[in-house]
């Protein structure tokens, strides 16, 4: 346990030239002072690992060509890393995270957890074995007003939950895929078997389970290829069944033109409901059974500690996707030093992603309609 | 044919004291000054059937205890009615539909056709050996932005139609059903073997249908009865395929507390997207591949002839359910006046309708997954 | 008095072909069924008055050359008109009003009252000497749930009011005035001394006294003329002061591009406030002192019997513009038949409305700064 | 000048216990690791500084008691600070850029520029003899989309500016004001003879002559004092006129019940208009003048290079008012290496601001009405 309020040392891998979530990572990590990027693996090029470092303004020295260079030199060194975090195309998730935690460092690692469920297994014996801190980066449950629905839900402001609507679409991968970006996400040697399902349905998936505090046990899957020539699924329909009965649909897309990132989702209990968009996420809509709907806002009055905790500003001052990241990695850092409270998914929510993407991929190939998805070690 | 700009003369049957969907027939019809209510068979009690006559000003001396008796007296007298428009519950379209074609009225009908699809298949037959003007009121497809997103489509301007969503959640019936406009509607024996699929879930479906100028050929079906008790689904979920490919899904409830009547239709193409919410009418959604997002706003000057048809006042005077409502008289008044133009949906819209109901319900019952829709004589 | 239930015979004065006004009235006045349009003197050239006649479906001998044939003739019939209906141009509505009310016939007029001040007063003097019913068509207060606002505020929901903000801007002047609608309005010897002060200006400023319950008491006027060539005022902007101390401004403009319809109520008073937007007039926002903001919607159970009364269809079934002016017509209704509860705006309405006029033109053009409101037998 | 891509190093002045807008200051200028906290004189009491230093994460050796000692110390050491960031009440600004300009430290500073207008024409002296960098924080001039609106406005997007509106509501003070953010800026002592107008006015002042590239050259002031017993205005109503003849109106209020920070801006010209909200700033609507409206979205391929520049994260995963906030902060480390392009407000600006705030509250304290506002050696 590291000793409380000294900034903590992240060792970053991946993240190179070009990449998107790299530089997040790093603004999120350091956003709240706990945490500072002190040295990375950008990039197997060691060229290209230097250059980057220089970009990201670190000592030049702790930009190593391979996370086994880092975790041999950064474990060495009187300052290392007190972590690494994993911001590489899925495929190389699980040996980064073995190598990091067989070195005894902690991780946190962007999802899904891997690009296969097997791979996943793995990484949760690993895990737990280990005993060390792990996180997996499920941005959106870092949101303020996401984590005052499941707060508020908890608590029984809607009553028991019957019916859960979570949908994603986007609609970059409409066109042919272009850039870096897109690129691995659409190849299977590296996104792993799922397309749309592994890149933003997990992030549905992960935020209804989440905020409802309930699990899919049946599921029904409907994934679909619709831009000619692609490998990967890019849109896909599930129905969901939850453990308490409640009834549900996920829907995901990467082909409807004009949507952004808008991840939504509304769930609706015997005497309430709510309603959240995260392109609009200080904003979070109460319906209660009486006729009342409220415009809960972030920096409410009435918000309770989860939300308080998550939020830098007062109410009007909008706070976004890196703020909502950056609290992702302030429950890390909770973790890693022995704090209480943190809600950062782990490799149980990891598991339970890749079993999704799994059970989807392959029902909705072999046309099984709905689906046992109870089981598992990971419930 | 009746000559041009004669006002059309309506006998209303069903829409008694106490119904919501009488009246609004009635302001309907009335609204463009093309047909005025003169009769009416408005309760199987002579009494309530009289009070009904006096509520809605007409003479009491045409306000009938049965439709027989309206069909009867109005035929022989010189100023006779010219249709009849049908607002009972679900059980007694067919019968009434029957007696009006049968004495030789043109019928307008509300949706959805019948209770059962059995009976949609007679009233198909009768329509079409009537060889009368006939037009059920699925009343979203009244609204002058869903005819504009309707022609845009057909003009090419999403390209190839990829990918469809509609939604319509309701809370009303989250709690116990009370009330006359809940009664029936939860009740089989009047509203028939669909509760929220019939009642709403038809909507949608047609809107899809509407808009997109496409057809559903299979579909997976997932209805359930969420309020404890209840004897019909209240919450439904469909996953579709259209003729061309296109996938999609249908979203229904009657249970998400606090949703008032939130239809919402998504398309996306190959090019571009549409996105309407029915609660917020005017202002249609346009995507565009290159990024930019446009809202048309009724009354804008880039409207097509279908949209400014559909519209009575300029741009910023909102026009709402009413006047939705009142096209479908209009255009139904265009097929009496034997005019040209009616974008009104007819009994091959009931029959799709009516199959999509027992269809949902008979392979949601038996778990049967994906199924065909693509077969009967109404495609 | 009329005995009760019988429908209201109207004769119109104006709206002829072209008019977007005159169609306006007719749809309002009859969407209840309470009042029928009967009669018309609709143009001066008895050709097109008979046209008009026609257009809008009633007995083409009703349709008269002038008002004052109508009223002899309709005066004379045993079943003619109850009323007299003004929707011309400004400078017609005081030898308009006077000739019906001379003649016995009450009168309900559209905004403004007259052309100027003068005419006004006269006309005021008109309507107490004739005692008989006698309404002016502020449209905007006939919307349900500002009606709802109006009666939370005199209740006490926001405690003493301290601020209203209320805008009206409108796009459709920007360029150079085209088309029937434009051309009178922006003439002062049809439209009066005052051009966007007069045509929405005035709403605007009867939709604050209105929903407050307060008077302006001072004011300062800024009017200006911002299309080269026009000659009356296009954009104009006033500071309000009210007779309970409150703050306010007025902000209307007929050149702000892209702006449709968009008046806009805001009130804040010491414990709450509310938000209403005329584009989307289902929802009303109220704000709460300990940070609750909500949604009040049309058809909430919560709701007053004043919005209650002015809504025909359930929650999120849209009302919008037309339902809004029909209930301003059914108030109308109610005075013609002796029943109480009348939300019409009166003659005093019409006397504040010119009086604001003439006081924003003068004191605006003498730059004249904050000026006197206060006095005047209309308060 | 400093050499390209070092850490800038920031000392930090103010932003001790309990400030909102210290915290804020760390977090935008670190955000994109340009520059560092290393040092700062946060409270006058030493324990309470040292404190601070500890919270933020700094070597508590460069914690000071005091700007002097922080002065002192700092340009002696190898590695001392590059700049200082001063984040104290009004009344303090003046001292702390002298004294920091005087020791040849460059200075970001907090707006208003001083508490009162002889302060900042004292403080734009010393600025231009010390030929520094300086920039004053008009935070919500970093956002993404309102540099777009700026750039589209000055490529002739919608024509010669006519009319502009820029509201910005709070209601935060509309109880008794409470809390040490409250309590200097309802007293005159520390924040100068301006309230609402110096708190939140100036914000709005600035942000619409920096996105319309007008200066206002007359205006009419109506400031007042709601709340009982204030010594400060807390509502104030200011009419423009700007030096191309455009017409404006600057609404800003703290009194607001329920509204946030809702800073909107509206600018309308002779071919179009925009329209943007601090509280949804992902969004721009962009209206044209053949009737078409525009959504512009953060991220969108369209945009200019200002907003691309000012954005971190693709379309549609929001960026807030930190982001904002860091693009000043951003600009200014542009400045102190020398690079050009930087955007962020200079002492002319705080120059300006200062002036609408002594004119403002003079003006209309002695109820002058219009007054000339074009002369100063700032325009």
């Amino acid at each position: 346990m590291i000793r409380s309020k000294r900034r903590l040392r992240m060792g970053l891998v991946g993240g190179g030239p070009g990449s998107f979530i790299g530089p997040v990572h790093r603004i999120a990590a350091e956003l709240d002072r706990e945490i500072e990027l002190v040295a990375g693996a950008f990039s197997s090029d060691p060229d290209r690992s230097r250059d980057a470092g220089v970009l990201y303004g670190i000592d030049p020295e702790r930009a190593y060509p391979s996370l086994e260079a880092m975790l041999r030199e950064e474990t060495a060194r009187p300052e290392g890393i007190d972590f690494v975090a994993v911001a590489t195309p899925n495929f190389h998730h699980l040996p980064a995270v073995r190598a990091a935690l067989t070195a005894g460092v902690p991780v946190i690692c962007d999802k899904p957890a891997t690009a296969t469920l097997a791979e996943a297994e793995e990484m949760a014996a690993l895990v737990r074995q280990a005993g060390l801190p792990f996180a997996l980066t499920y941005t959106y449950s870092g949101y303020p007003l996401v984590r005052e629905a499941r707060a508020r839900i908890a608590a029984g402001a809607i009553g028991k939950v019957r019916k859960i609507l979570v949908e994603y679409p986007q609609g970059w991968l409409a066109g042919e895929a272009a850039g870096k970006q897109a690129e691995w996400r659409v190849d299977p040697a590296r996104a792993g078997a799922g397309g749309c399902i592994a890149d933003i349905g997990v992030h549905a998936f992960h935020l209804a389970e989440f905020v409802s505090g309930l699990r899919v046990e049946r599921l029904m899957a409907d994934l679909g290829t619709v831009v000619p020539g692609r490998l990967l699924d890019d849109d896909c329909q599930l129905l969901l069944r939850f453990n308490n009965g409640a009834r549900g649909a996920l829907l995901a897309s990467q082909i409807s033109i004009g949507e952004r990132n808008g991840l939504r989702l509304r769930v609706y209990g015997e005497t309430g409901g709510f309603d959240w968009k995260q392109e609009t996420p200080n904003t979070l809509i109460q319906h209660h059974l009486d006729g009342r709907t409220e415009l809960v806002q972030a920096g409410d009055p009435a918000l309770g500690p989860d939300a308080v905790w998550a939020s830098r500003t007062p109410g009007g001052h909008p706070e976004g996707y890196l703020e909502a990241f950056a609290n992702i990695y302030r429950d890390f850092a909770r973790q890693l030093r022995g704090e209480p409270g943190s809600l950062a998914p782990g490799i149980e929510d990891g598991l339970r992603g890749m079993r999704l993407i799994e059970t989807a991929v392959d029902t909705s190939a072999r046309n099984l309609g709905w689906v046992d998805f109870s089981g598992g070690q990971d419930n």
